[in-house]
């Protein structure tokens, strides 16, 4: 068996984090970047340019591979069956990654495996919010079915006022209505799954969300085991039920001691950064021998505790490559960035610490991810 | 402060894993590779054609770096230090590659420092290796002062005839003779360095060559730690006498009794593979922490125990990359694939397993890199 030619979709982050995996393993990877500027095109031998929505450059770069993957939920379904139908092997595959990107499909499969979800409708007028509204009471929470991540497309209205403010500027786009849920606390679970069905699963992480973006994970969750290892059996039976090839990531939270699942995504996921260094294989590197059909890596953890913090653009605008020297004076501390351009709030790396305690992992991968800000009011270093 | 940009001289292997330590630093890396098909070359954004030893390609190179390193002592020291008068910025120093690439200043500077050498003695003629075997006795061990690796350019004679036999065959360039040992162990240590001094030192690493060439390796060392402690001290006075900037790797031996010292290498090196997965930081992230003149990283082991096997050729030339899955199958074996060309003999790679035992460490890490020749020999996989 040789190994196949690799083509992604995307290149991002993602795409950079799944290219420095695919070095060791000596896969061969081609992108297919929307510019030269993105993140993994910077760093990869083999970067194609084009639209990932656009028929006419998927199909010109799944030419040039074996396989074809995705770091990105911007494509199209239709397009996607259509590859299919001209014999373009898509992992995960077309049908996978239409229920993958649209939240009603998602809600659907989750429903379909008997996964407990949020009260949720789907709702194009302000009537069906309102009638939902009536029965389980403001506020509730509005989400597109398609686009939204890190915040995007989820908004929590209080009243009808404020209902009708974001149904309005969504002129018929179709959304979901969902009873609001008070979070006491958030986790995630990870799968990555062979063609032929045999899956490994990574330990609970618990993950801590701020203003609707992902900023920090620590693993082994803390929460019970009892409740752990029933999100670990939603997730592998939802990565069955949609026939998921790659890693596919869930999100749960826990309400009113309720487990509820939340969203899932088909590609490796910021929650399970901490993998690089944190488990035996990592998330990037399971997704790569996912999609090539080769035997799944332990997904142990390698430490007691494993702590990881994003690194987000400074107020001032600054670069944190400025910064690197301070992350790098902490203790332990692996920093990621992603060669992206600097903006204030953008996520432009992490930092992972593995340490006996959750406390000190945590800590310390803080520590090092906000020296950026500080650094970069220390003078422009 | 910014990031600066990486020349590195060479393309092999040693330049592959660098890249990979690279990318998630955000470290802008430029090769020199002699070919496009060399190992680092396939997968690097950035890379240049250009042999090492030419000062034009040299010059041209380092004109696009801010600080250029080397993965491969194939270098001449006078055009190293023509490049430095011209303002080139070397990391190690033209100085620092002059004991480095020649065997004869290597002893002397481990002689400086007080560090124990095997007898031995300059020697361009014939009556110098008789008189030195008059002394020592035959066996007596031959080495070229230059060009000599993995078990070339070095021999044991066992009479004046097998000696007569080498030096004509070198006319006229130098050589090394030195007393033959009985090895009972080797081992080796690493050591990163900071052009201002700041050091940091990996645990002494047990090695197992064979016909000269190395082959596992496990760490931490089984040796006493009076032994390993007094090499990490010989190591870190080595790289202060030789103004090392950089990885540098010692390698040691103990003969009856006695610990030797034997050669070094300043740059990433083949013992010190092991601390990819390891170590906290990598040999290869911290000489690129070192080169751009960045805090070092944590040098200490993940796990109890690590193990690391080559991954060689097998007799039927067919390439290990058709064995990936078998190797793959074997519990946390992390693979390495160098993209080389396969032939029967050649280093292609390597297998690193983190256990908590060195038995079951090694038992894995052989087990995986055996079903290279198993997989080829068992019908084309």
């Amino acid at each position: 068996m040789s190994v196949p030619i690799v083509g992604i979709v995307g290149a991002g982050q993602l795409a950079r984090m799944l290219y420095q995996a695919a070095i060791p393993l000596a896969i061969p990877i081609r992108l297919l970047a929307a510019s030269e500027t993105d993140s993994a095109a910077r760093v990869a031998h083999d970067a194609a340019t084009g639209a990932p929505d656009s028929i006419e450059a998927l199909r010109g770069f799944a030419a040039t591979c074996d396989v074809v993957t995705f770091e990105t939920e911007l494509v199209e379904p239709d397009q996607l069956h259509a590859l299919e139908a001209a014999g373009v092997v898509l992992r995960p595959s077309a049908a996978t990654l239409t229920v993958a990107v649209d939240k009603r499909e998602q809600r659907a499969a989750m429903r379909r495996v008997g996964a407990p979800v949020p009260l949720h409708q789907e709702a194009r007028t302000m009537r069906a919010v309102t009638e939902f509204a009536a029965s389980s009471g403001w506020p509730v929470v509005l989400k597109t079915t398609r686009g939204g991540y890190d915040g995007r497309g989820v908004w929590i209205v209080g009243d009808e006022d404020e209902a009708r403010a974001v149904v309005e500027g969504l002129t018929g786009r179709p959304l979901l209505v969902e009873e609001y849920c008070d979070i006491d606390a958030e986790f995630a679970v990870q799968v990555a799954r062979r063609p032929g069905g045999e899956m490994v699963i990574y330990p609970a992480v618990d993950t801590v969300q701020r203003d609707g973006v992902f900023r920090e994970s620590l693993a082994p969750s803390s929460l019970d085991a009892s409740r752990t290892s029933h999100a670990a059996r939603i997730a592998t039976a939802i990565a069955s039920e949609i026939d998921c090839v790659g890693m596919m990531a869930v999100e749960f939270f826990v309400a009113g001691g309720r487990l509820l699942t939340n969203e899932l995504a088909v590609r490796p996921h910021n929650t399970a950064h901490y993998t690089i260094e944190g488990c035996v294989t990592s998330q990037f590197e399971n997704h790569l021998r996912a999609v090539c059909d080769l035997p799944l890596g332990s997904t142990a953890l390698t430490a007691p505790a494993v702590a990881t913090v994003n690194v987000i653009g400074p107020d001032d605008g600054s670069d944190p490559a400025t910064s690197l020297a301070g992350m790098l004076g902490v203790e332990s501390a692996h920093v990621h960035l992603y060669g992206k351009a600097a903006r204030p709030g953008r996520k432009l790396g992490h930092v992972t610490v593995c340490a006996d305690s959750g406390d000190e992992a945590m800590a310390r991968a803080r520590s090092a991810a906000e020296r950026v800000a500080t650094g970069a009011r220390g003078g422009g270093r």
